[in-house]
């Protein structure tokens, strides 16, 4: 689903009055882009003689480049699935007091698996920060803007998950596991926005660039 | 081209060894992903009696994310296409004086030209921005996650495009071209940080957010 559809088809099902793909989704393949290109900077680097010194080390940048790029992938149609669980809870009879309270607990359930599709994207887009602080200094310099892009993608890919995580966590009313995930989270949140700035500090000094 | 083709290709090609798609396409695409959900808050708001007072307001908001999301699209194929020009240029003989002279000239026309590109890709994650402010307010309050979403994307895309003429401009050895360039897109780049910001942090109040 959507993956092997066209690409302006999964653009036309955003925009539309359907509540998937939204923004759960499109934060897993705006992470997944991020992925690409931490990917094709790699592709450009491994096998060219003037980089042969860093190709053991690029080559395993992208492998797990390409590991998380199609982990995205599979999370931004996972995104779409777990919102009908959620919805089906919600519809559920509320006739007794019975119906009620599984109501409650179905939908408690179905929200907390749904929280775990952007809480992955979150970690994953992480994961992608990280390889491209290596990357920034090894990889071919003539994609160095390219660097930049994945890592500026990745960034707010990572923000975005976090925020569905956010709205997930604000109708789960159980505290303790709210305050849990936000610990788990918080860390990866700093640290990507570090490595954000500190990688793109690097791509500016290096072609020179004024405005950002 | 992309734009009717499985979105998993789309991805492939940026992340293989070919030069495009790169940074500058996927910018583009990121952009557009943005201009996408802007749209989706404005379909879940027009025709809901709740929001009845604001129908025309968003209807209007509406249009012109649609008009910037296709826009977005097609600069996302065109910035795989002017790519070409840039390597045809570079390719030119360079036996003669004369032949040199001519490259040169070939190479700075068509890196002026591919410059246009990114840079209306960052004119229209501004105006995607600025869509934003608005419609934080009066959009549909269930899908606010999807304004944070589409005003991150929009301005990390932003960046990226802004990225993609810095490294046009660090190519091209035309001081006033160059200068006037940036201070066409300066005011833009500052106003387009302030917005996110502002439109953020209403967003992480309406959903009591603590990480982000």
């Amino acid at each position: 689903m959507y993956i092997d559809e066209p690409l302006k088809k999964y653009l036309d099902e955003t925009a539309s009055g359907s509540p998937t793909p939204g923004g759960g989704s499109v934060a897993a393949l705006a992470g997944a882009l991020g992925a690409a290109l931490t990917g094709m900077v790699c592709n450009f680097t491994v096998g060219r003689e003037k980089y042969k010194d860093v190709e053991g080390e690029v080559k395993q940048i992208l492998s797990e480049a390409e590991e998380l790029r199609s982990k995205l992938l599979d999370l931004m149609v996972a995104d779409t699935q777990v919102y009908g669980q959620v919805s089906a809870a919600y519809g559920m009879p509320r006739g007794t007091e019975e119906e009620k309270k599984a109501r409650s607990e179905a939908i408690r359930s179905a929200l907390k698996e749904a929280m775990q599709v952007p809480f992955e994207v979150a970690v994953c887009c992480h994961k992608i920060l990280k390889l491209n602080k290596p990357l920034v200094e090894k990889g071919n310099r003539n994609l160095i803007s390219d660097v930049g892009v994945a890592v500026l993608l990745a960034e707010s890919a990572m923000l975005s998950a976090v925020l569905n995580v956010e709205i997930n966590l604000s109708y789960i009313k159980d505290e303790k596991f709210c305050q849990e995930t936000r610990e788990k989270l918080q860390p990866l949140v700093v640290e990507s926005g570090e490595l954000k700035s500190e990688i793109c500090e690097k791509v500016k000094e290096a072609i020179g660039a004024v405005l950002i």
